[in-house]
């Protein structure tokens, strides 16, 4: 897999998810606030992705600050901080990661901000490393949960390009495959923005691990014909009762699956989970354009010109239709989050 | 509202309904194999139209026979009739048309050929007045469930362009709309081919009924924020047993209609019932082609070249689910079926 988010040459290269699978492009952003629009256009997504990215961000934005004091540097850094804060409301590592920098940067007031400088650049890169170790991690306990010849229903895309690489849900895939079990996913397209279609199909192409692609709508069928034996999702934030906030349609296939007596497991590394909320309807959920729902990708429009139109972004899945919550600490039950978490 | 179907000047007239809602334009058919290849490519759809369509198809080819006898004239039409029966495998309507057409034939054997062919214009044009008679019947007869203020979800297009004109589902939404109830109508876009999206938002968008335009992933997280009171769908087939099959992903509203104790009404004429089939799982299914996932009205892919795929085209909804079904005699529960339509 190529890097979904790395440092290159002074730039933070992101792989441009909106063009793929048609075009494989890298965008070298060289300034913070083109790191704050790729997040808004949806160019780097996924949660934990754009948690690093944004640590990368106040790291690139801190850069090139002019300021000699360690004040006037900490109100440039925030600033920055708050920029891309701005960005998205609902995928909590976002507002995790900007945190992390932020106190970063509280302990080193003593340091020269040349010094500081360096440090913030070296605690992003940090967070691009433990993503992925607990990506490794995560994906070995919630093997444990996948059997020999089993199909795996996704809904959007919680892989290796939402994470700073090999994934969550999809990091469970990877390492059951690595385990030699011949397992098989279906794909959600995941309307209105396909990432299952581009995305989550793609990189599992790339892998070579068997994958099909269906409509949104065909879960439910498939389920009833006993096609599937699991559902594995990612999360875009995790309450501290268990309720998850992941990608629209998320909370359908889990009600699905409910009512199929299938299995239904989320996979997200801690930095997933936000204690500081009580439970899932207290979670933001972004309201994004029409214009995603009314034209896809470029193409000619696909409803009448002026259509009313929702879109929510996110929903939310209480927690108890979830089965396990599948972290880099283990397998826990939903309502095992805020004790195994809890500081 | 234009009709979806209908004689004009020798020809059969249908709405070319794979161009809305970009263009409004018609397709002339001279000749039964072309009113065979509009049904399968959909550039006609919907049960109940489809059914109207090819009696129009069987009546049209019936006049270009050059048969003087009857038997050579009926061994014709028959051939007719199975050409047109081959176009698509689920919707009974279709079979349903063509063998009351076929019993048309059977009775005017003492007829002169040329009576013969005047009489099968007559029946096609007999069976598309009578859709939309019953389209109004059940109109009225379910307009009584619907409440004023109440919020109706609809998936896939069963509307005036589903059938000769009113429509089932739509027509029970449009006997609502007529008797002053405020109803608001939120329709899946109904992927892959966005029947929803392309059709049924832009029919009640010429006829001033509210329609709000939704991903076929938002239903569920809709429901539970209480904006759904109702859902209303159409039917392809209803087996004897009161088992529903209509478009992909009926089921999966259905399913989730039960979660959240909404009711959940399949509207449909006699023509669409099907007593000669026992259950739901001998509906024969349609898979149709890959593309239809892959790439959407013309515009570019949106998954990977070679991407694995499926698309069955309907699902089946189990009577245990249904409400009741609202027909052109009235309102029934789905086990009383059988018994109102049995000869």
């Amino acid at each position: 897999m190529v890097p979904t988010v790395e440092w290159k040459d002074g730039a933070v290269r992101l792989l441009d998810q909106s063009r793929l699978p048609e075009k494989v492009e890298f965008l070298d952003c060289r300034d913070y606030q083109t790191v704050a629009r790729a997040i808004r256009e949806l160019r780097v997504r996924g949660a934990p992705a754009i948690g690093v990215t944004a640590a990368m961000g106040v790291a690139l934005g801190a850069q090139s600050l002019t300021a000699t004091s360690y004040d006037e540097f900490a109100r440039g850094v925030t600033a920055i901080c708050e920029h891309l804060a701005a960005t998205r409301p609902t995928a909590v590592n976002l507002f995790w990661a900007i945190e992390r920098m932020k106190r970063t940067l509280a302990g080193l007031r003593a340091q020269p901000v040349v010094e500081i400088k360096r440090r913030l650049l070296d605690e992003s890169q940090r967070i691009l490393d433990e993503d992925i170790a607990m990506n490794r991690a995560l994906g070995r306990h919630g093997a444990a949960l996948v059997r020999d010849g089993q199909t795996i229903l996704t809904h959007c895309n919680a892989g290796a390009l939402a994470t700073a690489g090999y994934g969550t849900a999809l990091g469970v895939v990877r390492a059951a495959w690595e385990q030699g079990k011949r397992i098989r996913v279906l794909a959600d397209e995941t309307r209105p923005v396909l990432q299952g279609a581009r995305l989550t199909v793609w990189e599992l192409m790339q892998d070579q691990i068997p994958v099909t692609l269906i409509t949104d709508s065909m879960a439910g069928a498939l389920m009833k014909s006993g096609l599937i034996h699991l559902c594995l999702v990612g999360a875009d934030r995790i309450a501290a009762n268990g309720d998850v906030a992941n990608k629209i349609g998320t909370y359908s296939v889990a009600v699905l699956a409910k009512a199929h007596g299938l299995p239904f497991y989320v996979a997200a590394p801690h930095s997933t989970i936000d204690l500081a909320t009580a439970s899932g309807n207290q979670i933001p959920i972004e309201q994004r354009k029409p214009q995603e729902v009314t034209s896809l990708c470029g193409g000619p429009p696909i409803a009448p010109l002026g259509a009313d139109v929702l879109n929510p972004a996110f929903d939310v899945t209480p927690a108890e239709f979830v089965t396990a919550i599948i972290t880099e600490r283990g397998v826990f039950k939903p309502h095992e989050i805020a004790d195994q978490f809890g500081s």
